[in-house]
């Protein structure tokens, strides 16, 4: 043993990394002040603090992004800093895709890439882009503490303090885990801050975690991406959300919740305190939430409906509403939000009794993607919450609501709901024979196809022909027809014979509207508790500030 | 609208949670000086600073214990503090029995029991306890920002500052998760300490996220769970890890792993740098760890195979090898570890190849439960990472390997892989027609039976007879016969006919010790890289410090 022992450590050195941080800390020092680096020495700082083949997490998210970093990374000399292995939570900047064009980075491990998508699957063809994977939010947080390990982290917070230490507001975000990754790895971490102060409100992140900070020449970008104007809600959302609330909440006793971002659950969000109310659900159902902060959830809160959102992330125009609900939302001594992704979304995955998102293929066994063709727009954190967590071990009643044998091993389910109409905007039908994303994901050179939700996790499909209750199917073919069923004149509907549906009904495979006790015509915009944004604004005392593009007044 | 809008809300406070712990906070005053509870007035506080039917996180996981503040809360009096709903990962003290016994707390919700299981069930029975649920620790995190939002947190740390920041050392552990939970909805957050000191050597937990500072009256418990002496290592153990390491981990090309604790796992790591050397493997395979600091590690990180490990927590004697070896572990400033119960199983479930443990009992289709006769032990965090999560999609070699089917929609599978003798000490067969938990499970009227892992999610099953490759399964009966064929004369075992085995064989789905050229007389403890707590002490230059129980010397 000895002998082995000897041979194998002697000379190593343990603190490759930590010497390799000192000489970079060192190099950087002629354009820092202690741990400023001024505003207009960024490009030269990052070419001395980056390296050739660096791994280097890009704070980008769908909401909160390091613009200014990102656009100081486009401007370094590729000569000096190149070969970059690019972390991103979401592609979602020009710049995020210049650098490989220029040579600065390499290769990219992303979860989202949102209005980028199209030129992503260019240049992958092209071969200007060298893909790692393509992962849910949770998985890319978890790979930085794995094999993922950053070597650079780059940040973007509202304010530091002379020692370093961050504050946030609300838009806390995925920076807690990024920077824990890399500062407890001796990576580098850069936050870019839209101002210094003398005293934070809070603290978001200490500064003993933080290497450099850095004055942004404007705040960090930050989109409203949660916000949906009620005015474009159709009524056959309205019909569709009347039937989840009766047909699938009411029905299961559905309690704790995520809603995805789209018109269809936030019709659902706006129908609460109205039909909700009408049939008494209120303190019932719906009470605790793993959500942004969305606007369309207002009316609910004000009506009573809602005991506590846990937030991914904040949402422009929210700020003052939310620091002024305390009970509801999860706020610093500052008063305003304090957001975090990770635990949102492990919360999200592991502590709600349901998931409810939209998509926009599905195919005849209930597999669906946003992945269409030429676009490889990625995953999020949707298929982290939603699938049936298999790790979970505790119940809830709608969780054991979908047990449907009784062997003494059975286990509950947790409800992942897809909400669909039949065809979407442009009469391309949402129910297809095969998904696109079959033929992305070939084009791409993907292992496997960018499934967003797999059918054996879907418990719920619901569109403007009914309900489709998947859970209670025995078999691949009652699940097929379950989904055909509820399908319309899609190429899928049109398979269906329409006298199977009959015997679907009665089983409790399928339900339509009037097996739901609900009338088509009732289905009126007169229904939503808020018609418009400035009908929010009012719900909330003039508290919700709505961004300019979405005032119309 | 605004009819029903005026009608709702006239009225509410939405600062109700704020309010009482202001007037909490105003009741402790003539207890506490700033920040600072006197040592000697913790029960005093504790007294009006928690009120009855109160949730409460007291922190008790499997390593540090809040053991002052728990003494604490057991001496309150039950007139004044009682009904408390507790949520602990895990009970592992006296007093975290006797409070319920005292009238002061109710209900809980926690994750593990350990050595205190069977009083448990006992309590239980009699109705002194009313029980939550049991959860894997995730889950129970995750329920902390959904609908288990404390009120109070009564926390453990190192050293704290003036300003209330908290140092844990390489003990972090979940502290940070609890305390987020916590401070960010207006809960109270107690923690107690070692040491006050001017400057800490790291912050790990901002000071404005904690309300009190008591300095304990010794230091906090701390177990050294994960310790397993190499001498207790059978030559059996050493077969399976043979088998473990040529027929798993070679196969399918292992890069990224977590162990559970036990010998058997001891056992592989021990081997890694004498047979697994042998067998070229180094460099190739187990580079990425999610595990705690195991002393059985040592020889194979001094070996140069392992390039990192995240810990869910510390160990007792591992401070200084550790902290030497930065380059391998998720270290600080101040040099010494940094821990995160959360993050690292977020990494374990996402991001590894690879999770293996042990169980007690196992039935023929491959559910295993540790819950026996009597004992309500509860999860602990193996059922998170030993299951396959469906939210995943990157791939690894190692996870496309268990792909049986071309379907386009084919996904991989995380390995599952459980390792157990056929029968237990004491002569108890591990292969069992009915889990003890389904009893215990009704005893304790639970919704469902307490099952670590399902079948369904096992990709492997070890035992000193061979190896079950349950992935390869087409069905049910296939994975039965799998199992049975290795259960040797167990019950399970004895029904199986070996004329099967052979075409077991020959399909892939059971692979003997000679099918992988292995001769069981090979299995030596010789093998062994280290035989002794010594050995380890030696291969790390005399920077672990067993604790006093496992020196011999």
């Amino acid at each position: 043993m000895q002998s082995s022992k000897e041979s194998m450590s002697a000379g190593r050195s343990w603190t490759r990394r930590r010497d390799e941080k000192a000489r970079r800390l060192q190099n950087a020092q002629r354009f820092t002040v202690g741990n400023r680096i001024p505003t207009n020495r960024i490009v030269e700082a990052l070419e001395v603090l980056l390296a050739p083949g660096d791994r280097v997490v890009l704070e980008g998210n769908n909401q909160k992004q390091a613009s200014f970093l990102s656009m100081a990374l486009s401007q370094v000399d590729a000569g000096k800093v190149n070969k970059l292995h690019m972390i991103m939570s979401s592609i979602s900047r020009r710049e995020h895709l210049d650098i490989f064009e220029k040579g600065i980075a390499e290769k990219i491990d992303f979860s989202y890439a949102g209005t980028q998508s199209l030129r992503v699957a260019q240049m992958l063809e092209d071969g200007i882009l060298k893909m790692g994977e393509i992962h849910t939010y949770l998985e890319l947080f978890g790979r930085l503490f794995i094999d993922l390990i950053p070597n650079v982290a780059l940040i973007a917070a509202d304010k530091a303090d002379d020692a370093g230490n961050l504050y946030t507001g609300p838009n806390t975000e995925e920076t807690p885990a990024i920077v824990e990754a890399t500062a407890f790895k001796d990576g580098i971490v850069i936050a870019q801050v839209n101002e210094l102060t003398d005293e934070l409100p809070r603290v978001d992140i200490p500064g003993s975690w933080i290497d450099f900070v850095v004055v942004a020449d404007k705040p960090y970008q930050l989109e409203a991406l949660f916000t949906r104007d009620p005015r474009h809600i159709t009524e056959l959302q309205i019909l569709m959300a009347m039937m989840t609330i009766r047909g699938i909440y009411e029905r299961h006793n559905v309690q704790s919740l995520n809603h995805g971002i789209g018109y269809n659950t936030s019709a659902i969000e706006l129908l609460l305190p109205t039909y909700g109310e009408q049939l008494g659900l209120r303190g019932k159902i719906c009470k605790y939430w793993a959500l942004n902060p969305h606007p369309t959830l207002i009316p609910a809160i004000e009506s009573g409906w809602v005991e506590s959102v846990h937030c991914f992330g904040g949402e422009v125009g929210m700020e003052q509403y939310v620091a002024a609900r305390p009970d509801v939302f999860f706020t610093g001594r500052d008063g305003s939000l304090r957001s975090n992704r990770a635990l949102s979304q492990v919360a999200g995955q592991y502590a709600v009794d349901l998931f409810i998102g939209s998509t926009l293929q599905m195919d005849g066994d209930g597999n669906s993607s946003t992945v269409t063709a030429g676009r490889l727009s990625g995953f999020g954190g949707a298929p982290n919450m939603g699938h049936d967590p298999r790790g979970r071990r505790h119940s809830t009643p709608a969780w054991l609501d979908m047990m449907t044998a009784d062997d003494p091993l059975a286990r509950g389910k947790k409800l992942v709901v897809q909400m669909v109409e039949t065809f979407q905007a442009g009469n391309a039908p949402v129910f297809v024979e095969s998904l696109d994303a079959i033929q992305v994901g070939r084009d791409a050179k993907l292992a496997t196809t960018p499934v967003m939700i797999y059918g054996d996790d879907v418990t719920h499909v619901v569109t403007e022909e009914g309900i489709a209750y998947l859970y209670k199917a025995q078999s691949l073919e009652e699940r097929r027809q379950a989904i055909a069923a509820i399908a319309g004149v899609t190429p899928i509907g049109l398979q269906h014979d329409p006298r199977l549906t009959e015997s679907l009904r009665r089983d409790g495979l399928v339900a339509l509207p009037e097996d739901l006790g609900i009338r088509r015509t009732e289905a009126r915009r007169s229904l939503l508790a808020a018609k418009s944004v400035d009908d929010l604004v009012e719900w909330s005392g003039g508290l919700y500030q709505p961004p300019a593009k979405f005032r119309s007044w």
